[in-house]
């Protein structure tokens, strides 16, 4: 079968691999209707040292169930499923707490080890009836835009905005006008944000973040966007600020226009060693959580948003393209060509 | 009168200084019933350098109204009040949130400045309807010392134990076993904690710390301390860990100890520049909060548990000093000899 593996910064290709069966008892065999390339892909794009273990990319998706193993209950052949970009085994404490991410089985897709990728043919789930979410849709489904992003993108943007405590009332600030700033900024709005700013420059972005439901548009960096977003708040500053760049930059700003009691939801994965800005975010009592979003506990809630068209994060997505293309969908998200690419394998 | 000035690390000295009176209408003069020496004035005591401004001392008191100015509407001479650490204007959108820490015009007792010390005999209370808390006891008050510790210490503690969401059926651990720390294990079990895992290593204080419900005792520190908690709590960590120390070190353990999903209250004021172990804070979803207490609005929630003797946080001072020897508690308290110091003017 033909699937993506990174071999080095800027070297991503297709290549020719055995076909994806299946291995333990508990294991799923998905074909591949939908994939996408994330943001967080073009880190190892940008950053993988030669030499390494190339590694298998992608790990949302929607897909058809092939075959399952022995142990799988819930799942049959045929099915359409949502893949959340972990796998997570639905019985451990975690899973049950709903923050699948930390399960204790957890593994992460397209993520290097004997991990598979999603932007493939097909892959080998484990854990599958934990982690497959089965959807009522058929292989036509026109929502199937929308539907993919509830395998990372929305469900990412979403538990930023549940950290930070969007809601009614508040004020809720978005950093990053990538696709997962742009879900979030859907989210804040679904949870009932008073206002919302989005922090961003592309213009491109920042039109589908107004017609995604935000009410101010900050193109600023550093302090001056701080001081803009302060002036837009009556000088104290966004009850919830959701973080979904993941750099130093990004967190010192989301710090810094945070009202005081305010909660800054970071899902960027962090690309800082420590946390900056300690001193202002605790004498203004302001609280950073956030990680790795629980997508398969999300996607019950978002699911029926999306069915009933009362929220389109599909429109992320602006190129689709085959699995042959993909190296070219790297390079113009890379280049800020594109916001997402969906890949159609 | 008398009160005490810090003039540089190590030296501090009871003075002469001119009696305490009003100066804004919305003063008032409190005579010094009973006042403490805090953990956080052993920073200007080990490290303060010379020739800067001297600094008046003393942020936590029980004092007896008596002077009020003209536009105080609420205090009359002779009231008891308790004065938080920080003076608050009461009307402001965060006092009215409950965050007087972040009011609008916000003041830190014995911080420096003008504003004066409560380790004295009397000092002049700005904002005094927003910040002083009137009390319905005589000056002979047998429940003085914990009374006293509303001030700061128990509300501190409460508010680690609020932030770190202590409650039923959840672990909670805290990191150091000093006055707050001691009240944070008070908080914790007040708020309905399963577990209460106490870290630190001074005798005294953690036989107090199991008096007032500590289940669990770690002694270890670092990696080991890590590890013991991880054993404790069934491999997973606390839910809820109450930072009370405020170095670098206790955030890296509290973060090391948190369960996936857990909450960090951090109430130590910080001396470190950035929050470490962003990542294992991430990937488990930890999230890290606190700050300043914001004691004026809690006084209202710990003062009948105080009043019935459900909490005894007074318990925390194990030594009583008139304002004369109040550079010996200092010196105690340094070098550990003593938990907590009650200055009685």
């Amino acid at each position: 079968m033909r699937a993506t593996v990174m071999h080095a910064a800027g070297d991503v290709r297709i290549e020719n691999l055995p076909d994806a069966s299946l291995r333990d008892p508990t294991d799923a065999l998905v074909r591949v209707m939908r994939a996408c390339i994330c943001g967080s892909d073009l880190w190892p794009y940008n950053l993988k040292e030669p030499g390494g273990p190339p590694q298998r990319m992608g790990h949302e998706a929607i897909g058809i169930v092939e075959a399952v193993g022995s142990d799988v209950a819930t799942l049959k052949a045929g099915d359409v499923v949502v893949m959340p970009f972990t796998s997570s085994d639905g019985t451990c404490v975690f899973c049950h707490e709903g923050l699948n991410t930390a399960c204790v089985h957890v593994r992460f897709f397209g993520n290097g080890g004997d991990m598979e990728g999603a932007q493939a043919e097909a892959l080998r789930v484990p854990q599958a009836d934990g982690t497959l979410f089965p959807l009522r849709v058929g292989a036509d489904e026109a929502l199937m835009p929308s539907l993919l992003t509830l395998s990372d993108v929305m469900a990412t943007g979403h538990h930023a905005a549940v950290v930070a405590k969007a809601g009614p009332g508040r004020i809720a600030a978005v950093i990053g006008d990538g696709a997962v700033g742009l879900c979030g900024v859907i989210a804040a709005k679904r949870l009932g944000a008073e206002r919302i700013i989005i922090l961003g420059h592309h213009a491109d972005r920042i039109a589908l973040a107004k017609k995604f439901g935000a009410t101010d548009v900050v193109s600023e960096r550093g302090d001056e966007a701080v001081a803009r977003v302060m002036e837009l708040s009556g000088g104290f500053g966004a009850h919830s600020v959701l973080e979904c760049v993941g750099t130093e930059q990004a967190m010192t700003t989301s710090v810094g226009i945070a009202r005081p009691g305010g909660s800054i939801g970071r899902v960027g994965v962090p690309h800082y060693e420590a946390i900056p800005s300690s001193l202002p975010a605790f004498f203004k009592n302001v609280s950073v959580g956030g990680g790795p979003a629980p997508v398969r506990a999300y996607i019950a809630d978002l699911l029926p948003d999306v069915l009933d068209g009362r929220i389109e994060p599909g429109q992320v997505f602006d190129q689709i393209m085959g699995l042959e293309e993909v190296p070219n969908g790297y390079r113009a998200m890379n280049e800020r060509r594109s916001i997402k690419v969906m890949v159609k394998p």
